[in-house]
């Protein structure tokens, strides 16, 4: 399955992918293309180093939302992507590429949906939030995306434990390495294995 | 310490304390009440089998809202209650007593709050809610009572998969099994041990 990788950032989730597919844990996916939202994401440096086609397509560099939105939809035919793997992406994506790729977008957010999710919840405000609501346990979620970001089919959680003396980094460390790098490869193998049915905006997971 | 535990119905969280106290799992701590929102609970009958003393408050049988809520103070007040555990109680409790057991009322919630909680969430509801949404994670959750009934500190949450064949009964069995008659005993034990600080509406859990 080729799959394309959006980043914004450090791309960690896209190492996590990276070394699953070199250390063949996850079969049969190859990362066709790397698309960066920002210019200077270190993500594009990491694609680099692992010989993967990498390309920045910034919302700033077009005249409107329409003009971006077709050329992310013209990046992702031309590679023949299956899968879109939104992996810390915080740019919006349109309606041409949500339309095309619907049900074959997944995203990883840093908590367990419906909780700490929706507008403004990115970055390290998940985990400000958890703390500040004084929940023992978050998480992240891997979910389908449609056009209300984080209300899309959930396929995978998993959860921790927050600590009394966890500060939201260190809380959104744990859950990156302990949650999110451990589901969003998962997820992908699933999805590669054709072992996901989505029905009535839920997802289900098949037998293998 | 002295706990009265409010029933409704069953009381299979109640047994889960009983049985506890009686293999001494759970140390220092007393049943001193059972008080039943309902004439029919078969938590009652429990109690009985115990030789626990037991007695029915309900609302309907108090011509208002403030008499009942006297009469529940009053009951609490004469047994020298330390902590209040609402271990299944459908009924609300009124502000005098809210304010007299300000902090020292706990309150067992058949999911991990924020998630599927709030007006109506009660009984078979979170569960439902929880299918509905698709979370492949859910729990329970042990939190001080306050004015708005699910809003007050969270003391201990527990989580359990959610499974693919799940029904919302299968769903409410497990996380009452796994769950909720886990972390309530341990609730109250931390409680007993004063080993709970609550400052600006968050319970802190201090080293043992």
């Amino acid at each position: 399955m080729n799959i394309a990788v959006l980043v914004s950032g450090g791309g960690t989730n896209l190492q996590a992918i990276i070394d699953q597919i070199e250390s063949q844990t996850l079969h049969n996916v190859t990362i066709s293309s790397v698309i960066s939202s920002s210019h200077n994401a270190y993500a594009l440096e990491r694609a680099k180093q692992h010989g993967i086609p990498s390309l920045i397509i910034a919302k700033k560099d077009y005249p409107d939302f329409d003009s971006y939105d077709t050329a992310m939809l013209e990046a992702l035919s031309d590679k023949g992507i299956e899968l879109v793997v939104l992996a810390g992406f915080l740019s919006l994506l349109g309606p041409k590429v949500l339309t095309a790729f619907s049900n074959r977008i997944i995203n990883v957010h840093p908590s367990l949906i419906p909780a700490f999710c929706g507008h403004g919840m990115y970055g390290i405000k998940p985990h400000e939030a958890a703390l500040m609501k004084g929940v023992r346990i978050s998480g992240a979620t891997i979910h389908f995306v449609n056009e209300k970001y984080d209300e899309g089919p959930i396929l995978l959680q998993r959860s921790i434990e927050v600590r009394e003396d966890d500060t939201p980094q260190s809380l959104q460390q744990r859950i990156m390495l302990q949650c999110e790098q451990v589901i969003l490869p998962e997820a992908i193998q699933l999805i590669a294995d054709q072992r996901v049915l989505i029905e009535n905006n839920r997802a289900h997971i098949l037998q293998a």
